[in-house]
């Protein structure tokens, strides 16, 4: 079996997204029809150049120091803190074993949060903040910002037949990441300054994320004591997510290697860095890491749209590839499972659906497999 | 593994397809955007209404009674003639197992060739002729008609990003009927007299269609006596195929319900009449079982465009599923193969590879999945 699904890989690369992690890239926005038959059809991604953005007025303004606290001034945004790393990724619980750890969330006016970001990663109680609210944030918190990029992306919702179900902006710096997950929308992601570092692999190399289901854990944040605490849900509750982290550390490289051979060992994720300006075509279902570069000032600031995906024929092949067992995969799947079940009892009716189908009826924010961030282990003492 | 393969037919219905055997009807033709992202990229079949062929001369021309015999005279065109059906089908091979049959082709004047397809299923001797070569025919041995039709479906054109790869003209009556098979190609195609009866099943419920390695043979009619031989190919050479007829007779029907369950067990294919003037929108990879009625001087007349398809991530997830071993489709498998052992040895380098890569370096006129006729067992003594 195992041989049957790496052929599935490879010829998905041989026949469709090429061998080599390079991802195409336009010089000048694609028509929606090119858009809809070189890209969505076939779920590839796309790199539009910034020609797709120069008219902008955010490409200018919010590079500037003082544009994004004068505009937004004290408005209240939604603030995700974390000590090194590990939210909405996976983190050592309480109780030993790995959970799906996500962040403390704090609303404090944006001012302040800008502070907090620029200075993540930095001090000895390293708190790394990140404004990342996947909750149709443009919209709302950030609406004083709204008219400073397109409402839309002409093309996609052209080729797509809708308007964007959510628009988001980020705010972070180097210090934080997006831990590999993937999102059932197509996703039209607009860096504005600094860069964004994807690696990108298709919905068919989903046996080489190694998903499985971990126990919820949440961190509380304590400004008395400047000091963070996970803690597990109770009722315990469990979340499939990615285990490969894609850049172990000195320490755990040898064993990640051993643990993740499908990931380490198979076709080279596709890669790119998305400069500002930019717009990066991430296609429904396509799992993502992402990194970034900070521009001048500390900062990266992106907005994505998030348009509904087509369940269709894909969804239902998708489906029943994840339901087939890989033999690489589920050795390492019986050894964790060992591995969480020492953290606690899970009772049958806490540990949510494995199946992508769990996720159809929910809404964008009360989605787990929204984008969500980590900080690498290595940029905090 | 059968429940998984059951899942993938069950939830590609209720995602996409529907779950009942209507085929999506428009009383206008799409527009491009509208036929990729609602049908091609989704892969979902479509009928357009009479009003997309309303402009055609062919609709008035080719149902006057003389017109095609004045305009064609006496070209040469070829004819398939087959005896009780088994032109391209399975029909029993001279040593006692199935074998694939494919017709005995002749070139004669078209008029000549009109006169015996009129005449099929008819008199003492029963021969079934049908003018189907689908090699870009109307183009070629037709090409006194081409100007009658459009030279390509306009707005599939602008959607596929192509003109048409070949576009071949259907004559025959109603003993002429085409085995399920699939084609590599998107199918538009237009009746422009009489009417087709179509079965559809999507490519998700390739296990259903049984398909196995069948020898080739060939039928030889001889003037002079005016019978058929059926000869086996020398070297023995083994072409994948459909087993399931949908239509058993009487005396089958008992067996072949219980040798293919998982056709006439599972979900009733998809079914649809297209009538004069309509087109119908056939994906690619989609098995077809195709019957016809004809017009008021017994004859039914079509042109399909096939438009080259997308080799991508949905052709990789096809040949994913077919090579997983479903229960209830291999039991059945073992003993075919048995049967066919019986019928002859085949040496290794004449099977045929049973996977569509075999077929994406060939070009139409030597494609084996091609259209094909056979003839209702039933309609001759």
């Amino acid at each position: 079996m195992e041989e049957k699904i790496k052929n599935v890989w490879e010829e998905t690369r041989e026949l469709s997204l090429g061998t080599t992690p390079e991802i195409p890239r336009l010089e000048t926005p694609p028509t929606p029809l090119e858009f809809l038959r070189d890209y969505v059809s076939p779920n590839k991604p796309l790199i539009v150049s910034s020609s797709a953005t120069l008219h902008w007025p955010a490409t200018t303004l919010w590079s500037s120091p003082d544009y994004l606290v004068n505009t937004l001034s004290s408005s209240p945004v939604s603030l995700h803190l974390t000590p090194s790393g590990n939210a909405d990724s996976l983190s050592p619980c309480p109780h030993s074993s790995l959970c799906f750890a996500s962040a403390h969330v704090e609303k404090l006016p944006f001012s302040e949060a800008l502070s907090k970001i620029k200075n993540s990663g930095l001090g000895e109680n390293c708190v790394v903040a990140y404004a990342q609210q996947q909750n149709d944030c443009l919209r709302e918190e950030y609406s004083a910002l709204n008219g400073d990029v397109e409402e839309d992306i002409g093309w996609a919702t052209e080729a797509l037949g809708c308007k964007p179900e959510a628009v988001n902006l980020w705010i972070g710096n180097e210090f934080s990441q997006t831990w590999f997950h993937k999102d059932h929308y197509e996703n039209l992601y607009a860096v504005v300054t600094g860069e964004k570092h994807f690696l990108l692999l298709p919905p068919t190399d989903v046996h080489r994320m190694y998903i499985r289901d971990y126990p919820a854990a949440q961190y509380h944040y304590s400004k008395d004591t400047g000091e963070f605490k996970l803690e597990l849900e109770d009722p315990i509750r469990y979340v499939p997510w990615c285990s490969v982290n894609p850049y172990p550390s000195p320490a755990t490289k040898k064993r990640d290697l051993a643990r993740f051979p499908l990931y380490f060992e198979g076709p080279k994720p596709f890669e790119c860095t998305v400069k500002a300006g930019e717009i990066l075509y991430l296609p429904s279902m396509w799992f993502h890491h992402v990194r970034q570069t900070p521009d001048s000032r500390g900062l990266t600031v992106a907005v994505n749209y998030w348009y509904d995906m087509r369940f269709d024929v894909k969804y239902a092949y998708f489906n029943f590839l994840q339901s087939i067992a890989c033999s690489g995969f589920d050795d390492v799947k019986d050894e964790e499972n060992q591995c969480l079940k020492s953290c606690d009892d899970p009772s049958a009716s806490n540990v949510e659906n494995g199946s992508d189908m769990a996720h159809l009826a929910s809404g964008y924010d009360s989605e787990v497999s929204d984008d969500v961030e980590t900080h690498d282990h290595s940029a905090c003492p």
